[in-house]
């Protein structure tokens, strides 16, 4: 029976009332000796053939009869009234069925403040109409054909220009998200710092960073009756239903939203998108399905980004090392909207004990492309922040980096009180500093300057990474087991690229006793499938996984129970291991088909919910990456030659996916460490890079050696796994890591990013 | 926990041993005096707009990414052997991808010794290749192309023929399925006669009927990776995930089928078809999706018929009209292939209390199109043969056709010796005649003579209808509950254009409490829905129909268990109706939807199983139908001016998707009895009417006033529903009663069907 918790929380002052429903079995972790024989074992991807053979269907894939396309109008100005749309011209082309725009489309709220099409533009890129036609081309050659009258209004670029009172308001109630600050404060600020024998303070500037998945986002929509289907590239079906049932009106069950395959997604793809709502309407106009898939520049100007940030960070310590006072500040560029607002203060609240924390931070509106979530949104940009600020706190101290964060290492979740279930930060510092030769790399920072003039100057350096990654309830699961003797899992999560249909294909034979090949995965179906949550937050196996894994116990008990009956043996004497029972009680093992067979069509369905979280202590990821520099000195090119990581993320569910994710993580770190940026022109709002020529993205030449050891430790308090998520953390701390390695091997430090060649050669004062 | 039980039967002198699983929830139907708000109400289809606007994809409009399309070359003899097959002009034709034939795909088993594609041809239409192209007009130039040597064979059409020693064999075995006739006995047949006062004895023929469903058999055929999807016009998408994973040696959870709509079934859709084989192995072959759907002639000449029958049927009688012996021997045509052995003894056994009953069975191949199921198999064929042999014994008797049925009337099973669970046959005799005015409209078969030179002769008759229509487990069923009060029911049925959707929304919504239009249902998806037997016997909503109820139970449980909690309230004081908690203790109703939207995304699942059936009595359904003739005697027409139906399927819970049922049946019936039939020429074993000009069918201008009554009583020992099946009830005695019709209006009795009017003439003795 469902519980359901009434809890009260406190929010800006206001007292929330939230209701809990618990449920879930509560299975506890497979213990560390318990001999696995999926799990923790590496596992080729189920679906890996369809994927590299071209067979697998994307939502680019989708054909269906009558079936139309679209292309969306986007504005060429960073912010503008339209006082006119005239889309006769468009209307008349062959082939044209349909233009969209606000004169003739109901007035939807989307986001803050604005509608799906707004009568104001606010970036250069923003939705204006969207053609509907029998092609991509007649649709595409119809934009041309629209004339709309624009009134330019002033706009501002900048995130600090933007708080300025004289600056151009992109709505009404100012250009600050909230009208305030984000806040967070504990202990005494002042008193901390007063305290502190060493300050250290400095500001540090991310750059705006473009996501880039393989696959671009869109959708095809198609209507039966009062019943909509969407196909999507997202990473969240059920949010994607929810947002289209709320927006057009419609009850849940009349929403099913599918995506069947997924070309990566780190973030952009957590909400539901204008062309997604516009494909549903144009659909219901032209009573045709309808396909908007956009292309790489709209990807790129469109669907969000990591925003730029201004942070302005102080610590200060004692003599010892002993941090007294940690402040932050941080002013984050949001763009024209806010999709997914990110917190870069978490890294300064939680990476170390310190008992006076402060940070706030300044969510700024600007005239360009909207702010979404991005692989560890905030904590990416805040670590590099803080992490790099305690490595010159190290400098001034004179103390080995590792030993100053050492000495403020904690046990217990700063911010709530907890203890954390489990922590192996200290040893993943041990274990990455053996494996990289820490101590034997590590240059003495006075060695370096007369190195300058040598033709290539090497560095080390190291950074922290805490995140969260348990997930949560709800999530739900369904396994059918078949005759043969086969099992189909069944959920409503989404395999955004990461392997998690591998993963949850190893829990459920592992549980069920099953060979892994007799396992098939079915998700990404909202109508069909049972509700998991977005698969973002690195929380999907640590959310689905425990789902599936009671589903299978379920299934396997009702197994057992029949099992035991047909071959007439005692329930308990009997086991399931490679698809087989064996029981002292039987002469020779029993395949689980030969038990099934016999019952006609009978069908096992175990069902299972995601447990409950607990709630006396914090569930958290940590890690620590090592890297190590050369810089060139003539031409400033920074080569990163190698990096090792240590991780604790629980229990390792397959090391084979996981090492995707670790080394991924670390190459989209190094990218955003040294070269990638999204460039506006100052005069026009115009995105320069909008495309994969002039955003730089690292290439296979640019790939270190990378080294990773992950703890793989259960952590039984967090589910009934033991494992946390591993899609973030490996990003957070590169930048941070590469940072330090190269203000290590110049002496000197930038304290912007990417870390470009001009940057370098101005910080050797060669420019 | 499902209980194992294991059962011992007897079959052909064998002893067999079966295990039945018994789970499902002992839920009794609804009482009589209950009122329901949806079950028994008139309730238009759910899914009607879709389906009346073109927005329902049906197989045929399923389009996937390079899709090729197959056309399948069938043989031109009714039987021959296939010396060589020459494909090398096909493959040559620009477009063509691939052709199949035996030489070039694996032997593959397919029905009774034979094979998908076999070296021998069994009649004209029989599959001999395949051209997989890129359109369907390629592929249809490509099927000239092909060269095939034939080395023609002796062939026969007729069963009685087929039978003797010296006929062609169509399999090494003999012409005769099982080798042996299909036996029953009960009691002394020869003592049954001997103590007779009356016999009477005829030979009774009827014809080869065709499906003709409005959408024509077809399978598109997808494969990712080793995973093959397949989306096919089938009734019943788990047999054909059984049977592709048996052909093609696939395990069961790597092959999914999927039928969202389809355009009717009357039995013939029950199987697996060689085109979906083909599509599967077409599409491994060129490792590009493969659509393949017969056209009409294809359609008519490959998927299974009505077989022709010759019966003779005996029956002995008591002046008293008490029955003493009844006998029915019949030769069924089986074609080249049986797909479904029908029993026309079954009337025979079932329909009247005697102690003395012999059936005797040849199924029999000849070289013509395969048998299938068509709606009610042998029933319809077997109860024209016994209800028009009452008919002429009532007369003999002097009796009137309504009191010797009477006479015979019993509430026991006769093959069992169960009694009926319920049975509302004299009820409808008795409903019947009042309402058809049947003592009335009854002429004397004496006044006949002096009406034979009147233009038109008019005549009156009736027949009796049993057949089971309980439905079985194992079916299962689940309902999701959304956040905003809607449920999305899920199962593996599939709606073959019954409505059966509509019917299990109305179960759904009563037993939740909701509004219909709150419920969605997702059927005919193997992967994702769960398991439920094929959509034929009339056994679709008493199969499906208890599981989903039992999963709304659970779900309503649950429901009842969290609101109680959240609206802090004593659960037992909780209603649900109207989507509304009601409660003494609460002031005012409360929306399911408020109650879960504080709930985050907490979903609700209820899971159902269909219950056993009962062992100690005989559930089936019962009817009669009263026909009113007109005969032109100069032109032979018999038009069919009334009919008057009552039907015993228990509760009735749509009355209008019922409505459909009766009337399509009597229709159906009605073309049977008149006009339909399927011709083949003697010389060549070609069908020359394999469409839907030459073959007729009834017309609007053709249909009769149709008045028809139910009973309307729940059925308890049935199912939890009280609801029995009504498919196939109707058809079964239209012909029946209509040919007694016409034996009162001519007073010489047609013993062939159809009644066309070259038999009437020559029965007027004017030809």
């Amino acid at each position: 029976m469902p519980k359901v918790i009434k809890t009260k929380t406190e929010f800006e002052g206001r007292v929330l009332e939230e209701y809990v429903v618990v449920e879930g079995e509560g299975l506890s972790a497979w213990d560390a000796h318990v001999p696995l024989q999926f799990v923790g074992k590496k596992t080729t991807r189920v679906d890996g053939p369809e994927r590299v053979t071209g067979k697998a269907l994307y939502t680019f894939d989708v054909q269906l009869p009558g079936m139309l396309y679209g292309k969306i109008l986007r504005s060429p100005h960073p912010h503008a009234r339209i006082k006119s749309i005239n889309t006769q011209r468009a209307e008349q082309l062959p082939g044209v069925r349909a233009v969209l725009s606000h004169q003739n489309t109901p007035k939807i709220s989307f986001r803050r403040q604005t509608f799906l099409f707004d009568e104001v533009v606010r970036y250069v890129g923003d939705e204006v109409a969207c053609v509907i036609a029998d092609d991509e081309e007649i649709a595409q050659d119809a934009l041309e054909l629209i004339e709309v009258e624009y009134e330019i209004l002033p706009f501002v670029l900048d995130p600090e220009e933007a708080l300025q009172p004289w600056a151009p308001r992109l709505y009404p109630d100012g250009n600050l998200l909230g009208g305030q600050p984000e806040l967070y404060q504990r202990g005494d600020i002042e008193r901390g710092f007063a305290q502190a024998d060493v300050i250290v303070e400095r500001t540090f500037r991310t750059q705006c960073a473009l996501h880039n998945c393989m696959e671009p986002h869109g959708s095809v929509a198609l209507w039966e009756g009062d019943s909509l289907t969407v196909w999507d590239s997202t990473q969240h079906i059920f949010g994607v239903r929810e947002g289209l049932a709320r927006l057009l009106g419609l009850p849940l069950h009349r929403v099913r939203v599918i995506k069947k395959y997924m070309g990566g997604g780190f973030g952009s793809k957590n909400n539901l998108g204008k062309y997604t709502v516009i494909a549903a309407l144009g659909a219901k106009m032209t009573g045709r399905p309808v396909k908007i898939v956009l292309d790489r520049h709209e990807e790129n100007l469109a669907t969000g980004n990591r925003p730029a940030s201004v942070q302005h960070v102080k610590i200060g310590a004692r003599r010892d090392g002993t941090l007294t006072a940690l402040e932050l500040k941080a002013i984050v560029t949001a763009g024209a909207y806010c999709l997914w607002p990110p917190s870069l203060g978490g890294p300064a609240r939680e990476l170390y004990a310190c008992s006076n924390v402060k940070t706030e931070q300044y969510t700024v509106f600007t005239n360009t492309g909207p702010l979404s979530a991005f692989r560890a949104p905030g904590y990416v940009e805040g670590t590099f922040a803080v992490e790099s600020l305690m490595d010159e706190l190290a400098q001034e101290l004179q103390m080995d980096p590792i030993e100053l964060r050492l000495k403020n290492y904690t046990e217990i979740d700063q911010t709530t009180g907890r203890p954390y279930s489990t922590k192996g930060l200290r040893e993943a510092y041990e274990r990455g500093a053996k494996l990289f030769g820490w101590h034997e790399a590590r240059t003495p920072p006075a060695a370096l300057l007369s190195r300058r003039h040598a033709p290539k100057l090497r560095g080390v350096g190291m950074a922290s990474q805490i995140w969260s990654g348990n997930g949560m309830p709800p999530a739900y699961a369904l396994v059918k087991l078949n005759p043969d003797g086969t099992a189909t899992v069944i959920t409503g999560t989404q395999d955004i690229g990461t392997g998690t249909k591998t993963v949850l294909a190893q829990i459920a034979a592992e549980e069920l006793g099953f060979p892994i090949e007799k396992i098939a995965i079915e998700i990404g179906d909202t109508q069909l499938g049972l509700y998991a949550p977005l698969s973002a937050g690195s929380m999907t196996v640590a959310s689905v996984g425990p789902a599936v894994r009671v589903a299978a116990h379920e299934a396997r008990q009702q197994l057992l129970d029949v099992a035991a009956q047909v071959l007439e043996v005692p329930r308990d004497s009997l086991t399931i291991a490679d698809g087989l029972f064996r029981s002292p009680a039987l002469q020779k093992p029993v395949a689980v088909h030969e038990v099934l067979k016999n019952l006609e069509n009978f069908m096992i369905i175990g069902r299972g919910a995601r447990e409950p979280n607990p709630e006396d202590v914090a569930v958290n990821t940590f890690g620590a990456q090592f890297a190590e520099v050369t810089v060139d000195v003539e031409t400033g090119e920074v080569k990163v030659e190698r990096i090792v990581a240590v991780h604790d993320s629980g229990r390792v569910i397959n090391p084979l996916t996981l090492s995707s994710q670790i080394e991924g993580g670390i190459i989209q770190g190094l990218g955003y460490a040294l070269y990638e940026q999204r460039v506006v022109d100052r005069n026009t709002g115009i995105v320069l890079n909008d495309n994969l020529e002039n955003y730089k993205l690292p290439t296979a030449l640019d790939i270190p050696e990378i080294v990773f050891e992950m703890i793989d430790r259960p952590d039984f308090r967090a589910n009934n796994l033991g494992a946390k998520g591993v899609g973030e953390p490996p990003i957070i701390p590169t930048a941070a890591a590469i940072a330090n390695a190269v203000a290590n091997a110049l002496g000197v430090r930038i304290y912007e990013l990417p870390i470009t060649r001009e940057k370098i050669l101005k910080a050797l004062g060669k420019v």
